[in-house]
């Protein structure tokens, strides 16, 4: 654990990766965690072509930054197709989910502040 | 300005560059800003080949991910070569500079919180 003030330098191929339990061949690493730095996380997310995330929100907001690929991004009631260089902000508490580009998958930075957080599963009906 | 409550998806494109005065062969953009979202400002910088920035400190840390490229990165004692996909926090208050590599250069995301900054170039003895 890094007492914050010494300056970090690491690949991000170095990082373990995670799976997302509630995704479908969603993977994702944390680049700078909340215990490296003060304020907030640097996270990467890939997702396989085909996979995603089902609808959820969060406690926190989402800036994000696409890396790779493409996908469909549902943010509350609007639908947004995002690629390569786009940027994303998710305010806290929006129903949001993803769709990977079935060719191209999707990779993706999500940044959050170093608050609490919790997801919850947004049920259809 | 957002109201932080909306979400945002813009190309980064689409986002006016500015022309970093201290630096040589500079470049950058606020992709999503202090009056866009709450807690962080997202912005990516771009350094032509041989471009860089001189040795200075900022009052806030910075998070930043190597979209493209390579540099010489020195923070406090310590020089660092990166490249594409690394990672890099540098605390706040440490002196750091920037030398892009001089055919590729150097393009990469840098956020801060929203805090009141102030850049002190380090003058060498």
């Amino acid at each position: 654990m890094s007492d914050k003030q010494n300056p970090i330098v690491k690949a991000s191929s170095s990082v373990p990766e995670t799976v997302v339990p509630a995704g479908k061949g969603t993977k994702f690493q944390v680049l700078i965690s909340d215990q490296e730095a003060p304020h907030f996380a640097l996270r990467r997310f890939v997702m396989e072509p085909g996979g995603g995330m089902p609808n959820h929100t969060n406690l926190v907001e989402h800036e994000q930054y696409i890396l790779k690929g493409a996908a469909r991004v549902g943010i509350g009631d609007e639908v947004f197709e995002v690629k390569q260089g786009d940027v994303v902000y998710i305010p806290q508490g929006s129903p949001h989910w993803y769709e990977a580009d079935a060719e191209q998958g999707f990779e993706f930075l999500c940044i959050v502040p170093n608050r609490e957080d919790r997801i919850e599963i947004v049920v259809g009906c």
